[in-house]
């Protein structure tokens, strides 16, 4: 198998029928050992955190093909903390595409001025460049298109399909009595096709969820989602 | 007469009749002596700066106006290095909005993955809220609606009016050989009928100008544009 990347929470593989393979780390993003979805470095190890994680992504990426919503997805193996799925190319060098349900995190620390913490902000979705460098910089959609990042078909896709996504895994969460605060997903383009459908994972570390006002950590998330009754 | 406002470089005061009046200050933005249009300090004080800004403003605002661009200019006082104005209300506490020709400044500090120094922008408009403590966070059109800055008809009324007044001083700076590179204008909402219009001024200290790949100062550049053949 080649390598294609080596990140920070994952590798990704080539397969040899074309499709990519993704192997989960138990390495989640924060710093100085606290996890923080929004983090570009990788702050600590949690025993297992690989498996959850593609646990998670499983269930919600099984549910969004039941809707026919557009995904990467094919098939996972939890014993292996693989994932199979189908080849993309990334929006330019990469978007971070975030829906926002409660001001917390870079949002406050953007727009403070205007918001309380913990408001209420109805779906609202922005999109940010991966570039550490840079500190993922917000950009817009006018931004985008004229970067060549994106076309701005494609940014009214994505924008549907980030509220549509994100509802359904806010709703999902509800039912354990869990709020989903906000989530950060990830966009490609098929390989073949050149579709927009939804890449990467949707785990607990690409998102904020809080029961009875109480962040949820990752790991927590996870056994709260899949505990009986 | 009430002072209604004193800011980095002038204080506004409103007069009997209603109309508000701006005294314009010699004091420009910039860091450690160097004048920088996006600075929030004020770093250096230019003999003149005040005027000659001025002057700009109103040769510029009276271009506006013959084209039936809606601004809050009443009259000026050159020797005074006043000008009179309608009352507007900023949208929130006040945004600022950047027509860009070329990639320099902040600009490219978001987006240098994507985007080459000087790169040509073909008149890309972005919004950032005054908020000095934040760094003048960018926010998108969505951003605006959502937290009430202002609504959808506003901000598409507000990128029309930015393309349309750029446009203009570009088209003016180039008939004396200078390329406008950015542009930085703000806008209000006309005191009693609501309707956005161009507020502040339009002066060097607003823009980033080149002649023949030189960076042209604020005071020099009002000289070049004002002098003779």
């Amino acid at each position: 198998m080649k390598t294609i990347y080596s990140g920070k929470t994952k590798d990704v593989f080539e397969l040899d029928n074309g499709n990519y393979l993704l192997k989960f780390k138990d390495d989640v993003t924060g710093e100085n050992g606290v996890f923080d979805p929004g983090a570009n470095t990788v702050g600590l190890v949690m025993e297992g955190a690989g498996r959850a994680g593609l646990n998670m992504t499983t269930y919600f990426f099984r549910k969004l093909q039941e809707q026919n919503i557009p995904t990467h997805f094919i098939d996972s193996d939890l014993s292996e903390a693989t994932m199979t799925v189908i080849p993309a190319t990334v929006f330019g060098n990469g978007l971070e595409v975030i829906c926002r349900y409660r001001a917390v995190g870079s949002f406050l620390r953007r727009y403070g001025m205007y918001a309380q913490s913990e408001q209420s902000l109805d779906g609202f979705v922005e999109v940010t460049l991966k570039d550490d460098e840079r500190g993922d910089p917000p950009i817009s959609e006018d931004g985008l298109a004229m970067l060549n990042i994106l076309s701005y078909e494609e940014y009214a896709q994505l924008k549907r399909l980030t509220k549509q996504i994100s509802d359904i895994v806010k709703a999902e969460l509800a039912k354990k009595g869990i709020e989903l605060y906000d989530i950060k997903l990830e966009f490609g383009r098929h390989g073949q096709t050149g579709e927009t459908m939804l890449i990467d994972e949707i785990s607990g570390g690409n998102m904020r969820a809080y029961k009875d006002g109480q962040y949820i950590e990752p790991l927590e998330l996870e056994r709260l989602l899949f505990a009986e009754g």
